[in-house]
């Protein structure tokens, strides 16, 4: 065995712990989603969704961008949307974690995976834009599935929401106009007041 | 709204149930492993192992493979390795939950996801095979992991465990040396006599 598979095993198997972070979303049965089923979740819809993208994306990019988007969290554990003093925080935790993480791979692999990280946090690509608009559009649905729980739950607010859907059309306008419409208008009435 | 996004919207919430179906497979944290977390799972390991496959690959193909191939088992349940009066109607009850899940979906996507499932299970491509790799060695990585729990509660001999992974050899020979080795060789002498 050489080092290489050496490391690239030590990975696979440190990745594992991905299904260990519950995110606050409820999957359909009622019950937290954690990050691995919201990764796979959101990579299928990029296989059905991508023709919805403002401009062209190379949906194999996209795929990855959201495959390991949240491996950060394995470190840094998830900060849900609406925690005002977590997201304070959130960006030197997950910077720490990309570090830590990602230097378990070989040298080639290591940046080529913190590639990923930095461009699915920068936005700066049509598939960083895209990766971000399912990001948002797949708990937003879930949410609209399961009666609005988790706005209730926590108290969301329309402003609240809408800033975290600031960048959703960024990526597609269609499936900005859709969420907004389908998922979150039936539910703005339904907040709970702070 | 087109009927068209209507349809993929449908299909984008019932693939949801795939995190409702629990495998075997134990994960590192001794609790039963789900297809929409194993599908994730392997399809990072396809991004950091692909370059073991025998054959050159289109590592989109290969993800696409392991994102979408379990989805029939949302109507027809997961059938385990080691059950073998459920291998007998396996094909069946997949093949007709295939037919009605993908029948959610507009024609064109409707043919493609069919296309992706039965070029999984022909195993005649390069992408399947080394798909089939990654689909017996991430188990068996985790049964390792866990100390070889699976295998001793299943009662697994070494004879059903390399039957079980007749394929694995024919996608990536380096994986299946490296499998052999580290995640078999030493829980061959654990097994529970039956």
């Amino acid at each position: 065995m050489t080092d290489r598979l050496a490391q690239q095993m030590r990975f696979c198997l440190e990745i594992d712990q991905e299904k260990n972070i519950d995110r606050h979303t409820y999957t359909t049965e009622y019950r937290r989603e954690n990050d691995a089923e919201h990764a796979w979740h959101m990579a299928v819809m990029a296989m059905v969704l991508h023709e919805y993208a403002n401009e062209d994306v190379d949906l194999l990019r996209v795929i990855e961008l959201l495959l390991v988007h949240d491996l950060v969290e394995i470190y840094a554990g998830d900060t849900f949307a609406y925690d005002e003093e977590g997201k304070k925080t959130q960006k030197e935790r997950e910077t720490q974690a990309a570090d830590r993480l990602y230097a378990m791979l070989p040298d080639d692999q290591e940046q080529y995976f913190r590639g990923l990280w930095d461009e699915f946090e920068n936005e700066q690509t049509p598939e960083a834009r895209f990766a971000h608009t399912l990001d948002n559009f797949q708990p937003v649905m879930l949410n609209d599935a399961t009666g609005g729980k988790l706005w209730q739950e926590a108290g969301a607010h329309l402003d609240q929401i809408l800033e975290r859907n600031h960048n959703t059309a960024a990526g597609s306008k269609t499936l900005w106009e859709y969420s907004y419409h389908h998922f979150i208008e039936p539910h703005v009435g339904k907040e709970i007041k702070k």
